[in-house]
């Protein structure tokens, strides 16, 4: 079996920095984790939330500590350091090779989506950010890793684009539709959904967004690790 | 332009922990880091070496720290942990978008390449690993970032493959070679080295061997940044 990570993320429309997060760590135990986090507002504000919130959780979850019990570190940090005014949601999605299971934690409102075949399920449950008060649970969702699993988990931006002119993205609907006419490859599904709300907003985000896809192939290729990132430099003296 | 880095990573034969780690994490006043260590002997002693090294140097440049300043402490801390008697490489190349420039920094014996169009630099002067003595300094290299340019970084057990049969890889000419034959993107350029690599060692690597390429091109594309990480799960249950 092989496991995929995507992850596709843009700002808000004329803002020089996305107010989300997201970083992979591996874990000591075997696996990876990887960490996405949404600060409130945008701009250079929101940018240093969502990294201090990442920061805590990676360097928890380097050290061992369960997801769940970094998620409430995270947020009780956040509540000290801020008393209660600024929020921040985060998702963990960790691939834990010890037992062999994946394991998501989630403190925000926005859903997120578990994919077997025809099956699309929407954990959506209600979940609150981190930082809000003083005991913030996260939920967490474990199963079993099998070939053909997909998970869909993003920022709010995604699901507020299109409200502007008043047609909402329906991510369900679009994860299906995308599901349904071709079997995309992780990346290629996380570019379709980002894309899709980001021509709902008329090429101009109303917010910032982050799609991130895991999936796990069935596989018979080398065993070699690999990872690309990629990001466009417009605003650079050399671009 | 658009900033690509790819990574191209495999285990020691027979081991189901490599000794490397490399993670990437955003500058807080923007841009991007690599960072890569290969921890002292193979296996779970050297994978908690490194990542130690990675973790501390991560947290640093989080903060905002220097580069430079960044692996001293990490050498101190491993010096002081260890009494000398741990060593491990250390790379790290960072996109500085305040500066407009890249900035390599090296504790690793290994050398590292960096290609403009043609012109193929080796840039192999001494440098020792962390750990050694006190007083441990990186060796710094930093310059304006240009399309086309391209900085090949690896672990020693890149340049040790084929010594056990007498025929060790010879890094500058692979690179030339594949260089020459194709415009390869930076997947395809780390991947091609590590298989030619993992050949030499007759498909059983005697060494965790790890490649990091960093490509700058013109771009006239999108504006979404992407990531992608792809992990064989050989070891696992359910493969």
């Amino acid at each position: 079996m092989e496991f995929q990570i995507a992850v596709a993320k843009v700002n808000k429309y004329a803002t020089s920095e996305s107010g989300d997060t997201i970083e992979v760590v591996e874990r000591p135990n075997g696996g990876l984790s990887v960490v996405l986090a949404d600060g409130q507002t945008s701009g250079r504000g929101a940018k240093a939330i969502s990294q201090l919130v990442v920061r805590k959780v990676i360097g928890l979850l380097a050290e061992g500590v369960r997801d769940g019990a970094a998620a409430r570190a995270a947020s009780d940090a956040l509540f000290t350091d801020k008393q209660g005014k600024v929020i921040c949601t985060l998702n963990i999605a960790s691939l834990d090779l010890h037992s062999g299971t994946i394991v998501l934690t989630r403190n925000n409102p926005a859903p997120l989506f578990i994919c077997r075949g025809e099956q699309i399920d929407r954990i959506d449950s209600e979940s609150i950010p981190l930082g809000t008060s003083r005991d913030v649970r996260p939920l967490i969702t474990e199963f079993q890793i099998e070939a053909g699993l997909t998970v869909v988990i993003y920022t709010d931006g995604l699901t507020h684009s299109g409200e502007r002119r008043g047609q909402p993205m329906n991510v369900g609907e679009a994860i299906r539709s995308i599901l349904e006419d071709q079997d995309p490859g992780p990346q290629a599904l996380a570019d379709s959904l980002l894309a899709h709300a980001v021509s709902l907003d008329d090429n101009r985000p109303a917010d910032d967004i982050s799609v991130l896809v895991l999936k796990f192939n069935s596989y018979t290729g080398d065993n070699v690790r690999r990872m690309t990132v990629r990001l466009p430099l417009e605003g650079t003296k050399n671009s």
